[in-house]
């Protein structure tokens, strides 16, 4: 029976398979990837990363000519493919580093490859940050009704890469007590669909030039997750857009997953969102299938 | 960092980490029983099954006196001490067997030690079978409600080491649509809580001399399971009970984790239930913590 050798790991909870596969040689099927993530029958996980030289295959021949030695090769739990996931990309430094198959360069970022384009990677105080790209207000404004939050709220729209809506909630209370096993309902409907995220500024808001929130979110497609990235930052730049122009550019997002930071960089295309926290990387196994 | 070696296993989707410790020198704390079975940060499963000598351990002193060489120490994933698991045993005769530590004697079950008592294991066509032991009516008979149930209905008694109420429902469509994410609510409410099974008979109920259910549970304190060893053989004598004198000793049991067997055996202490079926070995690693 043919066996994988694999290392699971996750950042604030969002986790991942981690498989090497430098020449591009394994043939993932999106049955044998929803078989790896099953929680009970396989490995479990929120998604797999294959580690792949980006030169070995065909999607990676872009980011190869960028610099970008090694390929995050990303899918879903259910097996689809996906383009780009904050945490995850976060956990595949940690891994391609820890591992010896890459190092920090001195004086530049990590580049890593995506579906969604070469990604710069450093290490951070917290760990490992990422830069998630430009980011801009999607224009949709809905109503947002969940259960047992007492009354709709106004959301706003922030893409970043993907979309999301950010309600900004009163209290901790209020943010402890909705109920997100049901997807909360958006009004109009995004056509798309988006992730969702509640959001409570703590007090102060800002502390030491960092603005300070707890966020919660439900994420398209998968129900409440322990973190989201991309959800992170979307939440940090709603609420620094709510803030106005005084607010700062560092943020600290807590998550029911752990603590995650988000840094706003102004940069000739746009302003680029970082995002920075821990990474683990938890066991080695070897998966027969 | 201390490493431990692990494997996982599952049984119908009820999934444990196999540590194997013959001499008994790992103490395994509730903190670290619930950080391996976290599913996002750390292993992930419905409990730790240890795989200890008998003779190594004070509780296994009794077991290895009756002929068990090998005492499954189960732990819940919260972390508690556990007496027993249906799919658990199953599980643990598969790896002891699979691994070397023991074989089945050729005439005889093979014996293993638990906090319940020593436990019967024997291969069976469907995988792996254990003798669960004598079984009761316990006496409750609650009426039970159940989100999406359109009506309360009657619920039986069945006490297999651990208390059940077992409900049965008239069509598959009915089973479907009940919503277990919360805990049914039991009238009057048992002293000391019950797992509960919704239970729908095939058509025809008997074939072939086999009575064939179809089971979903709530497991006391876990929620909706996808696989409960001792709520199959409750359902199965329930519904046994509710069949009359001319019901069949053998019954097939479909959980949303799979198919499970029931064999009524008559000893000179009572009827016996047997829980039969397959047991999966999924992957080997090794955990820093």
């Amino acid at each position: 029976m043919p066996e994988i050798e694999f290392t699971k790991g996750h950042g604030t909870g969002n986790d991942f398979v981690l498989i090497p596969d430098p020449d591009g040689e394994l043939e993932l099927t999106p049955d044998i990837v929803a078989a790896i993530c099953d929680r009970h029958f396989g490995i479990g996980a929120d998604g797999v990363l294959r580690v792949v030289r980006s030169a070995a295959i065909a999607e990676g021949a872009q980011a190869a000519e960028a610099g970008a030695e090694w390929f995050m090769d990303y899918r879903n739990a259910d097996g689809s493919v996906a383009e780009m996931c904050g945490n995850g990309i976060r956990v595949f430094a940690h891994y391609l580093t820890a591992r010896g198959f890459a190092q920090f360069p001195e004086d530049a970022p990590l580049r890593i490859g995506t579906r969604a384009g070469v990604k710069d990677l450093v290490e951070s105080e917290d760990g490992f940050a990422a830069d998630l790209g430009t980011w801009r207000r999607s224009g949709l404004e809905p109503t947002v009704r969940a259960h047992r939050l007492p009354v709709a709220r106004p959301g706003l729209g922030i893409d970043v890469g993907n979309p999301h809506v950010v309600v900004a909630l009163a209290t901790l209370d209020e943010l402890a007590a909705i109920d997100l096993s049901a997807a909360p309902d958006l009004d109009p409907v995004p056509a798309e669909g988006a992730n969702v995220e509640f959001v409570v500024p703590e007090e102060p808001l800002v502390l030491d030039g960092v603005g300070r929130i707890r966020m919660r979110v439900h994420e398209r497609g998968s129900g409440e997750t322990l973190s989201c990235g991309t959800g992170v930052v979307a939440s940090a730049l709603a609420i620094r857009y709510y803030a106005g122009e005084s607010a700062p550019d560092e943020w600290q997002v807590d998550v029911p997953g752990g603590r995650l930071g988000v840094h706003i960089e102004a940069r000739e295309d746009g302003e680029h969102a970082w995002l920075s926290g821990p990474a683990a990387l938890v066991f080695d196994g070897t998966f027969t299938f």
